[in-house]
């Protein structure tokens, strides 16, 4: 654990601060800018409500130099902001007659950097406001910096990890206990909502989830319906949970009564490529050997995965960094978390799913789930 | 109604098309392409489910000239798009090996419109994305359509105004329900509990809510916390519902016991300005002078709104156009649905808050939440 990462710094600055100034300081960057909910969640400890849901209430973060900290958010968020950010300055904008780019650019001024070289969200920035930002500040070079926030955050605090280990802990046990009430007639709403009872229980608020049964549980990303549960009936519950807005992602698959030999065999591929992959977690294993491995394990048996990655990183967002794909270069770390789902479907008729959270510890790996209900085999109910 | 909307055109395209292709043809425009949620679904019809939950799974609509249609998806939900959007065409590319600025490129020039003008939403698409396709598309004018898009939006089609209904009286109920089980002693997440359960009886499955009891009511936006219940809070409670991606928002305040002098007074003001607009809504009628109405009417009693809008435009997203306030041109035509939320808060005391959905019709208005379970007086509980 990297308890160094909680420490007050220098100017009393919060860890992430400095975490965040100095990967701007080692890019050659005097200011970083960042727009997006989960970027900017992530530097100010706070969401401001309203930027996850009205995309016209522009929320910005802004570090530059040794000192200068300010967010720029919504007038409706100003006070809540003030209570709540890391940031002791918050500027608010009307959200009438103020376009917060322009706030936007004399913070830069103000702190000096307006001819500077400037990471900002350009993978997120809508493009007119980068346009309107350029002309406010014609000196300035303006740099994408999505791969400086993404590997800072891939990198978890001690602090995150405690949380994200809080919230899937939770998501586990939730879905143990719904499990154990699950009858044949019951419907997939009727799931949904032993599901969310639980959730709010243990005070999550702004969870997600996917109850598919039968047909609809070979859907992906299916939608909870009105369908009853019959005998036989496979039954996937994925639960994205959120604690201080970090997430969890925990997914099991049940079945009503007793599952085929096909779906049984077929489930036992899955968990076994995933236990596989598991030994081949460590610092320094690159994301994109341990998908090969699994793929090729899955293949051996004859089965195909439905998706092109066996997992993905977890925290402020469901899916972040490292992806664990063939397509990234990024290599495991100490105190990286992300998931690992097997995932099969056989269109219209049923989908296998297990997912469950790690961390890359100092030597291996560690379960953040699937210690306390495991979905190692398929999850007879009823 | 403008029952002609729901009609099927020349070419047996959705009116919804139809629609757009005017609006293009009428702004000069060869193309028109959206990249949001909100717009993306309203063209398509359907949710792609993870293009609002993950912001790297870009999803994008093509319209161009007469004929061209085409909707682009990430290659995990491919299957789900090809069942359920408006669009025929749909094309999916692998998440880590292709960019969808690519593809999006290559359907703007099987479209013949490489070198047109393209209206697209630049006011959504990340600067990089706008800067990959200038380059892909040297000879294109691309050319801003929010407001092509939103006034389009803000005239709903009958069967937008009919779900509109169906989710208004769902929530209106729902809060009704709940407001008869609230006692002293539960949690504003056990009140939640029962939101939740009423909205996913009636198969509203993407809500959000907001409980906010004694001070926490006076946080515009709250969260629902583990807080108990006591003889003289006030309880806000507000709904923002779902049903087939349509939106409700719906907020009445309770009090548990009876309410002070005071804040019967406070609540009797919001209300009887709310009244007074009204009488002046109905075709014609500018949105900035209904605003300036219910301000005048507010501070003739002494009381000051906390927000700068009387309400907002409502449809896809809880928040659209038309905005009511001071700084909009807008005026109100038939089939506009919109909401008026009188809010006043007192800081770390209590906040006063009464929401409904409205239609304007051809000779004025209409309810659309607020005649079952009005919010016209505090509503005592307990």
């Amino acid at each position: 654990m990297r308890q160094e990462h909680e420490r007050t710094g220098e100017f009393g600055e919060h860890a992430i601060f400095q975490r965040l100034r100095t990967i701007m300081r080692n890019a050659g960057l005097e200011a970083l800018v960042a727009l997006s909910p989960d970027n900017v969640t992530y530097t100010a400890g706070f969401l401001v409500p309203t930027h996850a849901t009205n995309r016209f209430r522009r929320t910005i973060s802004i570090l530059a130099g040794d000192r200068f900290a300010t967010q720029i958010v919504v007038g409706v968020e100003e006070r809540l902001a003030k209570a709540n950010s890391r940031f002791s300055d918050v500027r608010a904008y009307h959200q009438f007659r103020e376009d917060p780019i322009d706030l936007l650019g004399e913070a830069l001024t103000e702190a000096g950097v307006a001819g500077g070289r400037i990471g900002i969200e350009l993978d997120y920035m809508p493009a007119l406001d980068f346009v309107r930002l350029r002309e406010r500040l014609p000196q300035a070079e303006l740099v994408p910096c999505k791969d400086l926030y993404f590997s800072t955050r891939m990198i978890k605090t001690a602090d995150e990890i405690a949380t994200l280990r809080r919230v899937g802990e939770l998501t586990e046990r939730v879905i143990r206990d719904v499990a154990g009430e699950i009858r044949a007639g019951m419907t997939e709403l009727d799931v949904a909502k032993l599901v969310v009872s639980g959730m709010l229980e243990g005070e999550s608020t702004s969870f997600k989830y996917r109850v598919g049964s039968g047909p609809n549980s070979s859907i992906i990303n299916c939608g909870t319906t009105s369908r009853q549960l019959s005998q036989g009936d496979i039954i996937r519950i994925e639960v994205l949970g959120d604690l201080e807005n970090y997430r969890s992602n925990v997914t099991r698959t049940l079945v009503l009564g007793t599952p085929t030999l096909d779906q049984r065999r077929l489930f036992e591929r899955l968990v076994s490529a995933r236990r596989d992959c598991e030994v081949a977690i460590h610092p320094g294993a690159p994301v994109a050997a341990v998908y090969k491995r699994y793929l090729e394990n899955c293949r051996s048996g004859g089965i195909e995965p439905s998706i092109t990655f066996l997992g993905h990183g977890i925290g402020l967002t469901v899916h972040e960094e490292p992806y664990i794909t063939a397509e990234r270069e990024t290599v495991f770390e100490e105190n990286m978390t992300f998931t690992m789902e097997p995932l099969h479907v056989v269109p219209g008729e049923f989908g296998l799913h297990v997912e469950d959270m790690f961390v890359v510890t100092r030597s291996g790996f560690e379960r953040i789930t699937g210690d306390g209900f495991d979905g190692d085999s398929l999850i007879e109910v009823g």
